[in-house]
Protein backbone atom coordinates (compact mmCIF):
# COMPACT_ATOMS: atom_id res chain seq x y z
CA UNK A 1 0.00 0.00 0.00
CA UNK A 2 1.31 3.40 -0.59
CA UNK A 3 1.85 5.84 2.05
CA UNK A 4 1.41 9.57 2.24
CA UNK A 5 4.24 12.30 1.91
CA UNK A 6 3.80 15.32 3.82
CA UNK A 7 5.96 18.61 3.00
CA UNK A 8 5.56 20.91 6.15
CA UNK A 9 7.51 24.40 6.92
CA UNK A 10 8.90 24.25 10.58
CA UNK A 11 8.97 28.01 10.53
CA UNK A 12 11.86 30.43 10.62
CA UNK A 13 12.96 28.64 14.07
CA UNK A 14 10.91 29.14 17.57
CA UNK A 15 8.91 26.24 18.25
CA UNK A 16 6.23 28.70 19.11
CA UNK A 17 6.32 29.49 15.06
CA UNK A 18 5.17 25.98 14.05
CA UNK A 19 1.55 25.65 12.61
CA UNK A 20 -0.61 23.66 14.75
CA UNK A 21 -0.94 21.54 11.54
CA UNK A 22 2.56 21.25 10.94
CA UNK A 23 2.92 19.48 14.53
CA UNK A 24 0.08 17.17 14.02
CA UNK A 25 1.53 15.73 10.80
CA UNK A 26 4.96 15.14 12.90
CA UNK A 27 2.76 13.87 15.93
CA UNK A 28 1.10 10.71 13.07
CA UNK A 29 4.64 10.99 11.04
CA UNK A 30 6.63 7.24 11.23
CA UNK A 31 8.99 8.91 9.39
CA UNK A 32 10.80 12.37 8.99
CA UNK A 33 13.28 13.11 6.44
CA UNK A 34 15.08 16.77 5.97
CA UNK A 35 18.35 18.86 5.93
CA UNK A 36 20.11 18.01 9.32
CA UNK A 37 19.42 20.76 11.02
CA UNK A 38 15.68 20.67 10.44
CA UNK A 39 15.40 17.34 11.41
CA UNK A 40 17.14 18.35 14.61
CA UNK A 41 14.24 20.67 15.68
CA UNK A 42 11.81 17.31 15.49
CA UNK A 43 11.06 15.67 18.95
CA UNK A 44 12.32 12.44 18.95
CA UNK A 45 10.00 9.84 19.69
CA UNK A 46 9.80 6.26 19.73
CA UNK A 47 9.23 4.85 16.68
CA UNK A 48 9.60 7.65 14.68
CA UNK A 49 12.53 7.16 12.29
CA UNK A 50 14.97 10.17 11.79
CA UNK A 51 16.47 10.33 7.79
CA UNK A 52 18.86 13.53 8.13
CA UNK A 53 20.95 14.57 5.13
CA UNK A 54 23.72 17.18 4.20
CA UNK A 55 23.01 20.58 2.40
CA UNK A 56 22.80 20.52 -1.53
CA UNK A 57 21.29 17.09 -1.27
CA UNK A 58 17.69 18.09 -2.25
CA UNK A 59 16.66 15.85 -5.15
CA UNK A 60 17.91 13.08 -3.52
CA UNK A 61 16.46 13.95 -0.37
CA UNK A 62 13.10 14.34 -2.25
CA UNK A 63 13.80 11.16 -3.77
CA UNK A 64 14.31 9.37 -0.57
CA UNK A 65 10.88 10.97 1.14
CA UNK A 66 9.17 10.00 -1.84
CA UNK A 67 10.90 6.41 -1.79
CA UNK A 68 9.82 5.57 1.76
CA UNK A 69 5.92 6.88 1.29
CA UNK A 70 5.86 4.68 -1.72
CA UNK A 71 6.92 2.23 0.24
CA UNK A 72 3.87 2.35 2.75
CA UNK A 73 5.71 5.23 5.56
CA UNK A 74 3.44 8.35 6.94
CA UNK A 75 6.37 10.44 5.86
CA UNK A 76 7.31 14.38 6.76
CA UNK A 77 9.89 16.05 4.91
CA UNK A 78 10.86 19.01 6.46
CA UNK A 79 11.79 22.21 5.69
CA UNK A 80 12.89 25.93 7.38
CA UNK A 81 10.28 28.32 6.75
CA UNK A 82 8.07 27.43 4.02
CA UNK A 83 8.45 24.46 2.66
CA UNK A 84 7.36 26.26 -1.11
CA UNK A 85 9.63 29.54 -0.74
CA UNK A 86 12.90 28.39 -1.82
CA UNK A 87 12.54 24.96 -0.06
CA UNK A 88 12.11 21.58 -0.23
CA UNK A 89 8.62 21.38 -2.23
CA UNK A 90 9.87 22.09 -5.50
CA UNK A 91 12.28 19.45 -5.32
CA UNK A 92 9.74 16.89 -4.45
CA UNK A 93 7.64 18.00 -7.62
CA UNK A 94 11.02 17.62 -9.95
CA UNK A 95 11.45 14.22 -8.34
CA UNK A 96 7.62 13.39 -8.47
CA UNK A 97 7.80 14.41 -12.39
CA UNK A 98 10.95 11.88 -13.36
CA UNK A 99 9.42 9.20 -11.38
CA UNK A 100 6.03 8.41 -12.81
CA UNK A 101 5.59 5.17 -10.72
CA UNK A 102 5.58 7.58 -7.68
CA UNK A 103 2.56 9.80 -9.24
CA UNK A 104 -0.09 7.81 -7.01
CA UNK A 105 1.83 8.51 -3.72
CA UNK A 106 -0.56 11.12 -1.53
CA UNK A 107 0.97 14.20 -1.28
CA UNK A 108 0.51 17.72 1.11
CA UNK A 109 2.07 20.70 1.46
CA UNK A 110 2.08 22.39 5.14
CA UNK A 111 2.23 25.83 4.58
CA UNK A 112 4.57 27.60 7.41
CA UNK A 113 6.19 31.29 8.18
CA UNK A 114 8.91 31.65 5.56
CA UNK A 115 12.03 33.86 7.11
CA UNK A 116 10.96 37.48 5.34
CA UNK A 117 7.55 37.40 7.23
CA UNK A 118 9.92 36.62 10.47
CA UNK A 119 12.19 39.25 9.54
CA UNK A 120 9.49 41.72 8.52
CA UNK A 121 7.84 41.54 11.68
CA UNK A 122 10.70 42.29 13.81
CA UNK A 123 11.69 45.15 11.99
CA UNK A 124 8.09 46.62 11.70
CA UNK A 125 6.33 46.13 8.15
CA UNK A 126 9.27 46.67 5.34
CA UNK A 127 6.67 44.55 3.47
CA UNK A 128 3.73 46.16 3.74
CA UNK A 129 3.94 46.84 -0.29
CA UNK A 130 4.33 45.56 -3.28
CA UNK A 131 7.52 43.37 -3.05
CA UNK A 132 9.77 40.99 -4.21
CA UNK A 133 11.54 37.51 -2.92
CA UNK A 134 14.91 36.63 -4.63
CA UNK A 135 17.09 33.90 -3.77
CA UNK A 136 20.77 35.07 -3.92
CA UNK A 137 22.25 31.38 -4.14
CA UNK A 138 23.34 31.05 -7.93
CA UNK A 139 24.22 27.27 -7.40
CA UNK A 140 21.18 26.86 -10.20
CA UNK A 141 21.29 30.17 -11.33
CA UNK A 142 23.33 32.05 -13.78
CA UNK A 143 24.66 35.59 -12.19
CA UNK A 144 23.40 37.75 -15.09
CA UNK A 145 19.66 36.57 -13.94
CA UNK A 146 20.19 37.32 -10.87
CA UNK A 147 21.57 40.95 -11.80
CA UNK A 148 18.48 41.63 -14.42
CA UNK A 149 16.19 40.65 -11.26
CA UNK A 150 17.71 43.07 -9.19
CA UNK A 151 17.68 45.88 -11.85
CA UNK A 152 14.05 44.87 -12.38
CA UNK A 153 13.06 45.25 -9.27
CA UNK A 154 14.46 48.58 -8.75
CA UNK A 155 12.94 49.98 -11.71
CA UNK A 156 9.37 48.39 -10.47
CA UNK A 157 10.54 50.01 -6.54
CA UNK A 158 9.73 46.89 -4.78
CA UNK A 159 10.89 46.09 -1.45
CA UNK A 160 13.14 43.31 -2.01
CA UNK A 161 13.75 40.24 0.42
CA UNK A 162 16.83 38.67 0.00
CA UNK A 163 16.99 34.76 0.59
CA UNK A 164 20.54 32.89 1.25
CA UNK A 165 22.65 36.07 0.33
CA UNK A 166 25.66 34.78 0.95
CA UNK A 167 27.75 31.46 1.78
CA UNK A 168 31.55 30.51 2.30
CA UNK A 169 31.39 28.59 -1.28
CA UNK A 170 29.60 31.74 -2.59
CA UNK A 171 31.21 34.85 -0.56
CA UNK A 172 31.06 37.53 -3.31
CA UNK A 173 27.68 37.44 -4.92
CA UNK A 174 26.26 39.78 -2.16
CA UNK A 175 29.02 41.69 -2.73
CA UNK A 176 27.97 42.52 -6.18
CA UNK A 177 24.32 42.48 -5.36
CA UNK A 178 25.10 45.91 -2.94
CA UNK A 179 27.05 47.22 -5.79
CA UNK A 180 24.14 46.60 -8.19
CA UNK A 181 21.37 48.48 -5.55
CA UNK A 182 24.43 51.69 -4.91
CA UNK A 183 24.69 52.20 -8.81
CA UNK A 184 20.70 51.86 -9.00
CA UNK A 185 20.40 54.89 -6.74
CA UNK A 186 19.17 52.89 -3.79
CA UNK A 187 22.53 54.14 -1.74
CA UNK A 188 19.74 56.22 0.66
CA UNK A 189 17.32 52.98 1.25
CA UNK A 190 17.31 50.91 3.81
CA UNK A 191 18.41 47.63 4.24
CA UNK A 192 17.46 45.07 6.90
CA UNK A 193 20.14 42.53 7.99
CA UNK A 194 17.73 39.59 10.00
CA UNK A 195 20.31 36.87 11.07
CA UNK A 196 19.26 33.97 12.98
CA UNK A 197 15.53 34.99 13.26
CA UNK A 198 13.52 33.91 16.08
CA UNK A 199 16.18 31.91 17.68
CA UNK A 200 18.36 32.94 20.75
CA UNK A 201 21.06 34.16 18.51
CA UNK A 202 18.55 36.58 16.85
CA UNK A 203 20.11 40.01 15.46
CA UNK A 204 18.52 42.61 13.61
CA UNK A 205 20.24 45.20 12.00
CA UNK A 206 18.96 48.16 10.44
CA UNK A 207 20.96 51.03 8.18
CA UNK A 208 21.27 52.37 4.68
CA UNK A 209 22.27 50.90 2.26
CA UNK A 210 25.44 53.14 1.31
CA UNK A 211 26.54 51.48 4.99
CA UNK A 212 26.12 48.15 4.47
CA UNK A 213 28.96 45.68 4.37
CA UNK A 214 28.66 42.31 2.79
CA UNK A 215 30.12 40.67 6.02
CA UNK A 216 26.91 41.74 7.45
CA UNK A 217 25.33 38.70 6.21
CA UNK A 218 26.11 34.97 5.96
CA UNK A 219 23.75 32.21 5.32
CA UNK A 220 21.88 32.22 8.52
CA UNK A 221 20.67 36.02 6.87
CA UNK A 222 17.19 37.32 5.57
CA UNK A 223 18.05 40.47 3.94
CA UNK A 224 15.31 43.40 2.88
CA UNK A 225 15.98 46.36 1.52
CA UNK A 226 13.01 48.85 1.17
CA UNK A 227 11.36 50.76 -2.03
CA UNK A 228 12.33 54.36 -2.44
CA UNK A 229 9.44 55.11 0.20
CA UNK A 230 10.04 52.96 3.08
CA UNK A 231 9.95 55.33 6.15
CA UNK A 232 11.54 54.81 9.74
CA UNK A 233 9.83 55.51 13.18
CA UNK A 234 11.33 55.34 16.27
CA UNK A 235 13.00 51.51 15.81
CA UNK A 236 10.39 50.46 12.93
CA UNK A 237 10.73 50.48 9.64
CA UNK A 238 7.57 50.16 7.53
CA UNK A 239 6.85 50.59 4.01
CA UNK A 240 3.90 53.01 3.81
CA UNK A 241 0.75 51.95 2.21
CA UNK A 242 0.14 54.60 -0.39
CA UNK A 243 2.76 54.07 -3.35
CA UNK A 244 4.79 57.24 -4.05
CA UNK B 1 0.52 53.25 32.67
CA UNK B 2 1.36 52.26 28.69
CA UNK B 3 -0.69 49.36 27.99
CA UNK B 4 0.39 46.92 25.00
CA UNK B 5 -0.27 46.19 21.36
CA UNK B 6 0.19 42.89 19.48
CA UNK B 7 0.05 43.02 15.52
CA UNK B 8 -0.73 38.98 14.79
CA UNK B 9 -1.80 37.53 11.80
CA UNK B 10 -4.50 34.67 12.07
CA UNK B 11 -3.12 32.86 8.66
CA UNK B 12 -5.38 32.53 5.62
CA UNK B 13 -8.71 31.15 7.78
CA UNK B 14 -7.76 27.23 9.15
CA UNK B 15 -7.15 27.46 12.93
CA UNK B 16 -5.09 24.98 12.30
CA UNK B 17 -2.76 27.91 11.06
CA UNK B 18 -2.59 30.09 13.59
CA UNK B 19 0.63 29.66 15.31
CA UNK B 20 0.86 28.92 18.83
CA UNK B 21 2.81 32.21 19.42
CA UNK B 22 -0.73 34.28 18.17
CA UNK B 23 -2.80 32.00 20.17
CA UNK B 24 -0.63 32.84 23.04
CA UNK B 25 -1.28 36.52 22.62
CA UNK B 26 -4.88 36.69 22.10
CA UNK B 27 -5.03 34.14 25.38
CA UNK B 28 -3.64 36.92 27.58
CA UNK B 29 -5.41 40.15 25.53
CA UNK B 30 -7.63 41.98 26.72
CA UNK B 31 -9.04 43.79 23.77
CA UNK B 32 -9.37 42.29 20.53
CA UNK B 33 -9.58 44.98 17.70
CA UNK B 34 -9.70 44.12 13.66
CA UNK B 35 -12.19 44.15 10.24
CA UNK B 36 -15.32 42.72 11.55
CA UNK B 37 -14.87 38.88 10.12
CA UNK B 38 -11.04 38.65 11.41
CA UNK B 39 -12.45 39.65 15.15
CA UNK B 40 -15.36 37.01 14.68
CA UNK B 41 -12.55 34.43 14.42
CA UNK B 42 -11.24 34.31 17.89
CA UNK B 43 -12.90 33.17 20.67
CA UNK B 44 -15.10 35.29 22.53
CA UNK B 45 -14.33 34.50 26.62
CA UNK B 46 -15.58 36.56 29.57
CA UNK B 47 -13.58 39.99 30.32
CA UNK B 48 -12.23 39.90 26.64
CA UNK B 49 -13.45 42.69 24.52
CA UNK B 50 -14.25 42.66 20.87
CA UNK B 51 -13.45 46.37 18.91
CA UNK B 52 -14.81 44.87 15.33
CA UNK B 53 -15.05 47.47 12.33
CA UNK B 54 -15.50 47.84 8.60
CA UNK B 55 -13.57 47.32 5.80
CA UNK B 56 -11.10 50.46 4.68
CA UNK B 57 -10.70 51.95 8.33
CA UNK B 58 -7.31 50.66 8.39
CA UNK B 59 -6.33 53.74 9.62
CA UNK B 60 -8.96 54.68 12.02
CA UNK B 61 -8.99 51.10 13.38
CA UNK B 62 -4.77 51.51 14.01
CA UNK B 63 -5.60 54.94 16.06
CA UNK B 64 -8.15 52.93 18.09
CA UNK B 65 -5.82 49.77 18.99
CA UNK B 66 -2.52 52.52 19.87
CA UNK B 67 -5.32 54.90 21.79
CA UNK B 68 -6.36 51.57 23.92
CA UNK B 69 -2.62 50.75 24.46
CA UNK B 70 -2.01 53.93 25.77
CA UNK B 71 -5.25 53.58 28.12
CA UNK B 72 -3.20 50.28 29.49
CA UNK B 73 -4.95 47.97 27.69
CA UNK B 74 -3.03 44.42 26.54
CA UNK B 75 -4.61 44.68 22.92
CA UNK B 76 -4.09 42.97 20.00
CA UNK B 77 -5.06 43.85 16.46
CA UNK B 78 -5.90 41.01 14.46
CA UNK B 79 -5.61 41.02 9.97
CA UNK B 80 -6.15 37.49 8.07
CA UNK B 81 -2.99 35.65 6.79
CA UNK B 82 0.42 37.67 7.39
CA UNK B 83 -0.33 41.34 9.45
CA UNK B 84 3.39 42.83 7.53
CA UNK B 85 1.77 41.90 4.02
CA UNK B 86 -0.92 44.17 2.51
CA UNK B 87 -2.44 44.29 6.09
CA UNK B 88 -2.73 46.05 9.27
CA UNK B 89 1.09 46.43 10.70
CA UNK B 90 1.93 49.37 7.83
CA UNK B 91 -1.48 51.65 8.66
CA UNK B 92 -0.39 51.04 12.40
CA UNK B 93 3.69 52.63 11.75
CA UNK B 94 1.38 55.30 9.65
CA UNK B 95 -0.64 55.94 12.93
CA UNK B 96 2.14 56.21 15.26
CA UNK B 97 4.41 58.54 13.30
CA UNK B 98 1.22 60.75 12.98
CA UNK B 99 0.95 60.52 16.89
CA UNK B 100 4.29 61.12 18.90
CA UNK B 101 2.64 60.56 22.32
CA UNK B 102 2.10 56.89 21.51
CA UNK B 103 5.69 56.17 20.61
CA UNK B 104 6.07 54.73 24.00
CA UNK B 105 3.94 51.72 23.24
CA UNK B 106 5.26 48.07 23.68
CA UNK B 107 4.66 47.10 20.47
CA UNK B 108 5.43 43.59 18.79
CA UNK B 109 4.22 42.24 15.61
CA UNK B 110 3.83 38.64 15.16
CA UNK B 111 3.92 36.96 11.80
CA UNK B 112 1.43 34.72 9.99
CA UNK B 113 1.28 32.28 7.08
CA UNK B 114 -0.26 34.83 4.57
CA UNK B 115 -2.48 33.55 1.70
CA UNK B 116 0.32 33.54 -1.03
CA UNK B 117 2.30 30.39 1.26
CA UNK B 118 -1.44 28.71 1.53
CA UNK B 119 -2.15 28.92 -1.84
CA UNK B 120 0.81 27.97 -3.40
CA UNK B 121 1.38 25.09 -0.84
CA UNK B 122 -2.31 24.08 -2.39
CA UNK B 123 -1.42 23.87 -6.24
CA UNK B 124 2.30 22.60 -5.71
CA UNK B 125 5.15 24.71 -5.43
CA UNK B 126 4.17 27.64 -8.04
CA UNK B 127 6.33 29.98 -5.60
CA UNK B 128 9.44 27.84 -5.23
CA UNK B 129 11.89 30.43 -7.97
CA UNK B 130 12.35 33.88 -7.53
CA UNK B 131 8.50 35.69 -6.93
CA UNK B 132 7.00 38.97 -6.23
CA UNK B 133 3.72 39.56 -4.53
CA UNK B 134 1.65 43.30 -6.24
CA UNK B 135 -1.72 44.20 -4.26
CA UNK B 136 -4.20 45.08 -6.94
CA UNK B 137 -5.96 47.13 -4.95
CA UNK B 138 -5.68 50.75 -6.11
CA UNK B 139 -7.23 52.66 -3.49
CA UNK B 140 -3.69 53.47 -2.30
CA UNK B 141 -1.93 53.09 -5.28
CA UNK B 142 -2.38 55.18 -9.07
CA UNK B 143 -3.25 52.04 -11.93
CA UNK B 144 -0.48 53.03 -13.89
CA UNK B 145 1.95 52.13 -11.13
CA UNK B 146 0.53 48.44 -11.07
CA UNK B 147 0.23 48.14 -14.49
CA UNK B 148 4.05 49.29 -14.82
CA UNK B 149 4.92 46.70 -11.73
CA UNK B 150 3.16 43.64 -13.98
CA UNK B 151 5.43 44.60 -16.51
CA UNK B 152 8.40 44.60 -14.96
CA UNK B 153 7.49 41.43 -13.31
CA UNK B 154 7.18 39.53 -16.47
CA UNK B 155 10.20 41.07 -17.80
CA UNK B 156 12.32 39.62 -14.60
CA UNK B 157 10.66 36.44 -14.81
CA UNK B 158 8.70 36.50 -11.97
CA UNK B 159 6.07 34.26 -10.49
CA UNK B 160 3.50 36.80 -9.97
CA UNK B 161 1.04 36.77 -6.57
CA UNK B 162 -1.96 38.86 -6.91
CA UNK B 163 -3.69 40.24 -3.55
CA UNK B 164 -7.15 41.63 -3.83
CA UNK B 165 -7.52 41.10 -7.42
CA UNK B 166 -10.84 42.31 -7.64
CA UNK B 167 -14.00 43.68 -5.55
CA UNK B 168 -17.18 45.27 -6.40
CA UNK B 169 -15.62 48.30 -6.07
CA UNK B 170 -12.93 47.84 -8.37
CA UNK B 171 -14.33 45.43 -11.02
CA UNK B 172 -12.54 46.13 -13.78
CA UNK B 173 -8.82 46.41 -12.78
CA UNK B 174 -8.23 42.77 -12.53
CA UNK B 175 -9.48 42.71 -16.44
CA UNK B 176 -7.07 44.74 -17.37
CA UNK B 177 -4.06 42.96 -15.15
CA UNK B 178 -4.97 39.94 -17.15
CA UNK B 179 -5.00 41.78 -20.45
CA UNK B 180 -1.66 43.24 -19.98
CA UNK B 181 -0.17 39.96 -18.93
CA UNK B 182 -1.58 38.39 -22.37
CA UNK B 183 0.25 41.35 -24.53
CA UNK B 184 3.04 40.93 -22.40
CA UNK B 185 3.30 37.08 -24.10
CA UNK B 186 2.21 35.39 -20.99
CA UNK B 187 -0.79 33.56 -22.54
CA UNK B 188 0.59 30.16 -21.83
CA UNK B 189 1.25 30.30 -18.34
CA UNK B 190 -0.02 28.58 -15.91
CA UNK B 191 -2.26 30.72 -13.60
CA UNK B 192 -3.74 29.95 -10.15
CA UNK B 193 -7.15 30.83 -8.78
CA UNK B 194 -7.16 30.29 -4.88
CA UNK B 195 -10.48 31.14 -3.36
CA UNK B 196 -11.16 31.22 0.43
CA UNK B 197 -8.26 28.82 1.08
CA UNK B 198 -8.28 26.74 3.80
CA UNK B 199 -11.82 27.62 4.30
CA UNK B 200 -14.81 25.27 3.74
CA UNK B 201 -15.27 27.18 0.78
CA UNK B 202 -12.05 26.37 -0.61
CA UNK B 203 -11.73 26.30 -4.15
CA UNK B 204 -8.43 26.07 -6.50
CA UNK B 205 -8.55 26.40 -10.34
CA UNK B 206 -6.09 26.06 -12.39
CA UNK B 207 -5.28 26.79 -15.84
CA UNK B 208 -3.59 28.60 -18.81
CA UNK B 209 -3.55 32.80 -18.59
CA UNK B 210 -5.26 32.33 -22.17
CA UNK B 211 -8.21 30.41 -20.58
CA UNK B 212 -8.88 32.59 -17.85
CA UNK B 213 -11.82 35.63 -17.19
CA UNK B 214 -11.59 38.51 -14.73
CA UNK B 215 -14.78 36.69 -13.03
CA UNK B 216 -13.07 33.46 -11.40
CA UNK B 217 -11.37 36.69 -9.56
CA UNK B 218 -13.33 37.97 -5.90
CA UNK B 219 -12.02 39.55 -2.86
CA UNK B 220 -11.60 36.21 -1.36
CA UNK B 221 -9.23 35.25 -3.87
CA UNK B 222 -5.50 34.64 -4.02
CA UNK B 223 -4.03 34.38 -8.03
CA UNK B 224 -0.39 33.37 -8.56
CA UNK B 225 0.65 33.54 -12.25
CA UNK B 226 3.39 31.14 -12.98
CA UNK B 227 6.77 32.11 -14.51
CA UNK B 228 7.96 30.79 -17.73
CA UNK B 229 9.28 27.38 -16.71
CA UNK B 230 6.59 26.52 -14.53
CA UNK B 231 5.33 23.09 -14.82
CA UNK B 232 2.73 20.96 -13.83
CA UNK B 233 3.00 17.38 -12.97
CA UNK B 234 -0.75 15.59 -12.71
CA UNK B 235 -2.60 17.35 -10.04
CA UNK B 236 0.68 19.91 -9.19
CA UNK B 237 2.08 23.07 -10.15
CA UNK B 238 5.99 23.99 -9.74
CA UNK B 239 8.48 26.19 -10.35
CA UNK B 240 11.51 24.42 -10.98
CA UNK B 241 14.79 25.40 -8.79
CA UNK B 242 16.68 26.11 -11.63
CA UNK B 243 16.23 29.54 -14.20
CA UNK B 244 16.04 28.71 -17.75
Amino acid sequence: MMGTLTIAGLGPGDAALITPEVSAALTEATDVVGYAPYVARVPSREGLRLHASDNRMELSRAGEALKLAAEGRRVVLVSSGDPGVFAMAAAVFEALEAAPEWQDISIRVLPGVTAMLAAAARAGAPLGHDFCAINLSDNLKPWPVIEKRLRLAVEADFAIAIYNPRSKSRPDGFARALDILKGAGCGERTIIFAHAVTTPKERIETLSLNQARAEMADMATLVIVGNSTTRRVGRWVYAPRRAS
